[in-house]
């Protein structure tokens, strides 16, 4: 009985690091999903509400500068809506993962604070190792295809970004952000948060993988 | 000792099928590979190799339209080249992969085909499972970045092209496909290809995370 002591201590010791780093890795996956949240909300909001009108104007013609005036632009407002509205809507899941990893044996607060899907399958959740891997296989779909979205919708619209500095001469496209300048300043800063949000998204790919890997 | 005959058979039935699961998946890995390599090859040059003379020229000007005329088609030649030589690189890696998940004891078959690691490496490769995951996990990473960079290449384009065929009225930028009209044709039909390897690569991503729930 006295050689099984330190065996088991051991055991205790390596179990406890383990619950404990999955629980940091859970909190991290919400530090990460709120940062991106903020950003992407952030690029969508100064995108949509900039413009510009020019103090000279004709009879016919007011020379005012709008984000719709350029369709790409009106993809990055949608791109970056539809992103932060779905980080927002996954901050829920991603405050269950952490209670989750807490307190794997507490299921009644799991049914209280998973809403979204039945109390039986959220015994199922608990119970069920195959359910939590096709979640997370599920969620690095979604966050994917999240990222595809933003990432497009931020390079299309830096590539627009770069003609409205620059011109181009070989197509005679003009600089307009000489005429219109801060209406281009407020543009190209609303990419840097769209930027961040891709970067972060990728990182939160990385944490299911790795998260995919810890599960045995 | 005959209540553990069936036992035995049904753990033999359940391991046999999925090896083949594995080695399916590794198959599939690898023609998912060279087909987003053909995509985004034949994306670096149709758009390099396009370009188009205007009928009529000037005493001092002959209007010519090649893709390095706007920096942003550079940019799609430059990440369609640098995607297309990572997936290349990688098909040795694919086939290994293949090979291992056939006959995991051939060790000699796996240090010859293994070219770029050392001997020692492959065979610890063989043995060490936590090699094994954090090589799924480096993978991702690779394979997330050359998505990000291939998306990013083919929208910033996608922006371009679709600006050179419609312009932009507010901004004065007018639509040069009404002149340029075989370049135009072939700069859309490349865009195909790289959106290809956008969703073949992203399957790849999604194959790699379900290899990965599958090593316990």
């Amino acid at each position: 009985m006295k050689a099984a002591g330190p065996i088991e201590l051991g055991e205790g010791k390596s179990s406890a690091p383990r619950a404990g780093v999955s629980r940091g890795m859970a909190i991290l996956g919400f530090i990460l999903r709120i940062l991106a949240f903020i950003g992407t909300l952030a690029s969508a909001i100064s995108m949509a509400t900039t413009n510009e009108t020019l103090p000279f104007f004709t009879q016919f013609i007011r020379f005012r500068a709008e984000y719709n005036d350029l369709p790409t632009f009106t993809f990055f407002v949608v791109a970056n809506g539809v992103v932060s509205a779905y980080l927002l809507f996954s901050l829920p899941f991603s405050i269950f993962n952490i209670v989750r990893s807490k307190a794997q044996s507490i299921r009644i607060l799991l049914i209280i604070l998973d809403t979204t899907k039945s109390a039986c399958q959220a015994t199922n959740y608990a119970e069920n190792k195959h359910f939590e891997i096709s979640d997370w296989i599920n969620e690095i779909t979604i966050t994917q295809a999240m990222l595809g979205l933003l990432t497009a919708g931020a390079s299309a619209a830096a590539a627009i970004v770069y003609l409205a500095h620059r011109g181009n001469v070989r197509t005679n496209w003009f600089a307009i952000c000489q005429q219109y300048n801060s209406f281009c300043e407020r543009i190209s800063g609303s990419l840097i948060g769209s930027f961040i949000g891709v970067v972060l998204l990728m990182l939160l790919i990385l944490l299911s993988a790795v998260a995919l890997s810890r599960h045995k």
